[in-house]
Order: C-alpha cells, then sequence, then structure tokens
C-alpha cells in the first residue's frame, strides 16, 4: 500500500487554515496526515468503530522454561476475554472498540463463544529451542487467518483495527523474529516478558540467539521457498505471529489503518513489512512497550508510537489506549473550522 | 486534600489480584491508584462524565509585544468555541466530555451563548510588564470564579474536571508565575508560546525576568496581606490563571480528580498549590507542552504527565486527550476479574 501524496498534501494544507496555530496540535497533526494518506483522502474517514482482535496461540518453547506462567494461562486467558472479564475488555469498552478472540493456535480446547473465532491451525507450536516452531504451511495458514479476520472485521463495518495477542511463552518467538528481522543481537531484543529472573532471562536470550542462528541457516537453504521473512516466523515464530502479520497485511490492503500494540504485534508487523514491504504505511504504534524487542521493531519500521506508559501486558491493551487519539486526530482535521469560516483573524 | 492511604493500599492490593502480571499496566496502574486515593475508596468511582473549562480572558502585556497575534482573536476564540469549531470542540466530542467557556477577563463583548458563562471580572489585565497586573481583589475574584464553576460542573454531575484556557498572550504571565513560584530563572520558563520568533522569545523573556523581579520586591512588602502566592497571580499574572488556580482547588476539595493541561493550567495548579498545599495530590498532569515552562511546572509539582505529543496549542486540549486514560484507569480496577474469580492459574 503506498500513501496517497496528494491527500496528504491536502491534510497539511487543511492543517495550516484551521483555527490553531500552525503545528500547534504536534503529533497529532502528523496522524491526521497520515489517516488522510492511507484513505487516500482529506479529510480522512473516521477511524471509527474500531475493532479489536486478540490472536491466541501456545508455543512449545515454554517447555524450555522462558517463563513462569503455565500454558493452560493462554486458554484460561481466552475464558476470561469471553466472560469480559481482562484488561483488553474493559479498555476496549472504553474506547467503544469491538473486541474478538481468534483461535489460531491454542493448545487446549476452547469452549465456543460468540466473541471467539475458532481458526485453529494447530495445537500450539513445537519448541523452537530444538527444530522448527511449525512448518512453513502451517505459518502460511495462520497469516491467512489473520487476512481473513482483518477482512471480516472490516466488512463488519470496522474502520481501524487494533491488534492483540495471547499466548503464554510468546516474548520469546517475538524477540527471536524482530533479532532475525532487524539483524540486531539477541540480547538488544529479548526481555522480561510479564516478568522473569535474571537467570531465566539470560537463558531466554541464549534461546533466542541460538534460534536466529538457526533460522538464518535453514531459511536461504534451498528446500524453503523463496520467501525468507515469511519463512523465519515459521522457523522461529508463532502462530499469533504469523496471524498478526497477515492481520496488518489484511488492514494495509484494504486501506484501513492499524493501531498496532507492544512486541509481539510488531514482531507480526516486522514479518508483515518483509514479506509486502509498505505494509508500514497503514500501521500507528499505539505505545512504546517496556519489552526491548519492542523498541527495535519500532526503529526498524520507523514508527514513533504515541503513548509510553510502562505497559508490558500484551492482548493489545496499549494499541487500545491510543485507539482515542487516532479518532481524535481524524476529528481535528473533519470537524475543525478554518480561520475564513470562523471569522478569526491570523497573525 | 489528603489521598486516603487507606483506599490506596486496598488499590495495590487489588491490582496484584487482577487477571494480569503484576505491574504490567504501569503507570495506567499508578493513575488508578491515585483515583483511589482520592476518592477515599477502591476501586475508585468512574471519573465520568468529564467536564472541561475553559477560561478566558485577555492580557495587557500584549501592547509590549509579546505575540503575534492581535488580542481581538480571544473573543474570536470565544465565538469560535461556542460555535463547536476550535480544536478543544472536536477533541471534547471525541472524549464525550461536556465543555463551557467561561468568560473571567475577556476584554470584548461576548455574545450570549448557553456553552459561556458570563463571570467578566474585568476587560483584561493591565501589562504586566508596567505594573501590576491587577488588584489583588481582582485575583481573589477571578480565583472565586473557578471554584464556583468547578462547584458548579461537579452539582450537574462532573466526575473528572479537565482545566482549558484562552487568552492571547498568556503564555508570559504564565511564565512570570512560574518562574515566581518555582525560583527558577525567566528563561528556563519562557518558550515560544503558540509561535514567535528568536527576537521576540529574548524579548518576552526579559520582560517575564522584570516582572518576577519586580513581584518578588513587591509581595513580600507589608501593604500586601500575608498571602504572597496568592499575590503573585495578581501583580503578574492573568484572571484565567487564577481562575484556573480556583478551578483545580475546588476540584480537589471536592475529591474530584483535575486534569491538568499545559503551561497556562500548571501556572494555576502551581498557584493553587503553593496558596492551598495538597491540591496537588488530586491533579493528573494531560500532557507534556512543548512549552519549558510546563516542565518546569511538572517537575516543581511531582507530576508525570501521560501524553508527550508535542503540543502546543492550550484550550485544554492536551489534557482532554488524557481523559480517557484517566477513565481506562479506574476502569481497570472496577471492571477486571481477579484471578480466583476467573478461574486462571496464577504462576
Amino acid at each position: 500500500m503506498e500513501l496517497s501524496t496528494a491527500a496528504m498534501a491536502d491534510a497539511r494544507a487543511l492543517h495550516a487554515r484551521l483555527t490553531k496555530p500552525p503545528g500547534s496540535l504536534g503529533r497529532l497533526e502528523d496522524v491526521g496526515v497520515q489517516l488522510a494518506g492511507i484513505a487516500g483522502e482529506c479529510p480522512p474517514p473516521m477511524p471509527a468503530p474500531a475493532a479489536v482482535a486478540v490472536f491466541a496461540g501456545d508455543h512449545g518453547v515454554v517447555r524450555a522454561g522462558v517463563t513462569p506462567w503455565p500454558q493452560e494461562v493462554t486458554a484460561q486467558m481466552v475464558a476470561n476475554f469471553c466472560a469480559g472479564g481482562a484488561a483488553i475488555n474493559a479498555l476496549a469498552r472504553q474506547v467503544d472498540a469491538r473486541l474478538v478472540v481468534v483461535d489460531v493456535g491454542v493448545a487446549g480446547d476452547l469452549e465456543p463463544h460468540p466473541m471467539l473465532l475458532g481458526r485453529k491451525v494447530r495445537r500450539g507450536t513445537d519448541d523452537l529451542s530444538a527444530g522448527p516452531a511449525m512448518s512453513q504451511d502451517d505459518a502460511r495458514r495462520a497469516w491467512a487467518v489473520g487476512e481473513e479476520v482483518a477482512a471480516l472485521l472490516i466488512a463488519d463495518g470496522a474502520r481501524l483495527l487494533v491488534t492483540g495477542d495471547m499466548g503464554i511463552g510468546n516474548t520469546t518467538p517475538a524477540a527471536a523474529v524482530i533479532a532475525a528481522l532487524t539483524g540486531r543481537p539477541a540480547a538488544d531484543c529479548t526481555g522480561l516478558g510479564t516478568g522473569v529472573d535474571a537467570a531465566t532471562l539470560a537463558h531466554k536470550t541464549e534461546i533466542v540467539a541460538a534460534a536466529v542462528s538457526r533460522a538464518s541457516r535453514r531459511v536461504h537453504r534451498s528446500e524453503m521457498s523463496g520467501k525468507p521473512a515469511e519463512n523465519v516466523v515459521g522457523e522461529i515464530g508463532g502462530l499469533e505471529i504469523a496471524a498478526l502479520a497477515g492481520f496488518v497485511y489484511g488492514g494495509a490492503s484494504a486501506r484501513v489503518p492499524v493501531v498496532v500494540d507492544g512486541v509481539i504485534a510488531l514482531a507480526g508487523a516486522l514479518a508483515a513489512e518483509a514479506a509486502r514491504p509498505g505494509v508500514v504505511a497503514a500501521c500507528i504504534a499505539g505505545h512504546r512497550s517496556t519489552e526491548p524487542g519492542a523498541t527495535v521493531a519500532l526503529e526498524h519500521l520507523g514508527l514513533e508510537p504515541l503513548l509510553d506508559l510502562d505497559l508490558r501486558l500484551g492482548e493489545g491493551t496499549g494499541a487500545c489506549l491510543a485507539v482515542p487519539l487516532v479518532q481524535a486526530a481524524a476529528r481535528v482535521l473533519r470537524e475543525m473550522a478554518t480561520f475564513d469560516a470562523a471569522g478569526v483573524k491570523e497573525r
């Protein structure tokens, strides 16, 4: 997707005529210009209603001891989402966003629920510290789930997509994907996740480094297809990361802006951008997670986050909190009076 | 106002039981704890609906050439607020906040409007570079207007107050009040406002320095009453700054949280805190304005802003954008399930 330079120029020109000192809305003006560029019109359409998709998957690498949380918490949290009791539920209600949960690869069985889309590609990944996390075919299927969910939400009326994730252990594959796709050392990309001790962090970093090294050998070998970036996600990523890549791509393809959350979503966005360059133009970084890989990915993608509130929860919480800012950016261009119309003197 | 330590301890304990890794909502958790402390109960009541009060006043110091904007723009912008065309209108609609405009000292005459509260104390201040901006009695009357408006909005149902301001030239008195009340040099507190050139900035800084110096001599002289902090606002401040001090105090007295905007509101909050220590406990800093005096005031008050988006518009825009974050902080404590209730295993 390419931004419309004409619509962006119109948005900049409109900003200069609105009843405020030029540039005085700072970053909000930049977001408004981007929204115009994505939509190809000025003023941009309201990026509302918003819809959050929480992609849930499990990770074989938990067997290698990268997190203190038991794997069954992924399924328990999916039940909690469906019951409305998780952080993302409270925040989605706050910003009037629809919330759907997508089982793209939870290990356990899940009770059906109207909020839950059953799209299980497989019951979690294999242990990426011992071999490929999944087959390339599974990764492609998970990507397709993400694309399908984006299309489905847009068909239902969503005009702003918000990335969410749930998966015990998923900061390890996210760090691996980010290190592999940015070329940065594992130690720069691996963090405390939802809370590990120093020894576990060192162990986790070693696992990420070894996985990246193996992936860089394998994904370039002739037996794998000619798509290294996509193959990285299959080799050392996760099902929800692949789905998030497809989801970001799906939003961008439909010219619907995507608010990207923390380190898991950014791993997906990196994969999407590597596979389909230009996708990042539709992305708005919701926040800066405390996870170091998030900052590495943001820098690589050239994204400046809207919020920096020391969040490290995932689920889409940081992106969800940024939704009113994105909507405000459009509203300013759509609703503010010009100096001429309001009869306000310019300096 | 003192925060309830019992309610804050309850909020911290509740946060530890909610279905998320402890501390993973970062600053949002701190705001939730503060809201519990302000209300004296846990979970805190929803800080909704929000109400923005834009206090408008004029400034004699514009005659000294501190801004390129003509003074009549204050009145024109009040008309723009009433017509719904200003930035604060768009943002208040975005966050479902009521908006009122208070004429506490606009120089010109204003058309009556249901949104406009006519509380003109006087037709703008005198030129603070030549003598006192107003009498101490006028400053007290403006403070009382702010207190009255806070009480009125709360009586009408507001449970979150948002500070707003309009007044061509008002970054000069704000810088002067901040410099005088923090003891920091004028150059650290004086900025570009809505956009001046380097020569005007140097001139503005000299005016601020001279005003602070005069104020520090005058407000401690025996002929003035024993309230130096309040007198500073009369001597070198502005009518909307005095009103904002009263508004912040009014919110705090009623134990209603107040989201504080940029440099003008922070000058008012500093004056309120100096006059009535403890008021700041009810304040939440909405954002970090690019105006340097804002950062000086935030540091002095011990406030860490929620947003940092390079805004420098005023009107309450930055504070308004933070409203959903504050409401989300309460919502998390009010609506999230505990590990026990949700049947989610703790690590």
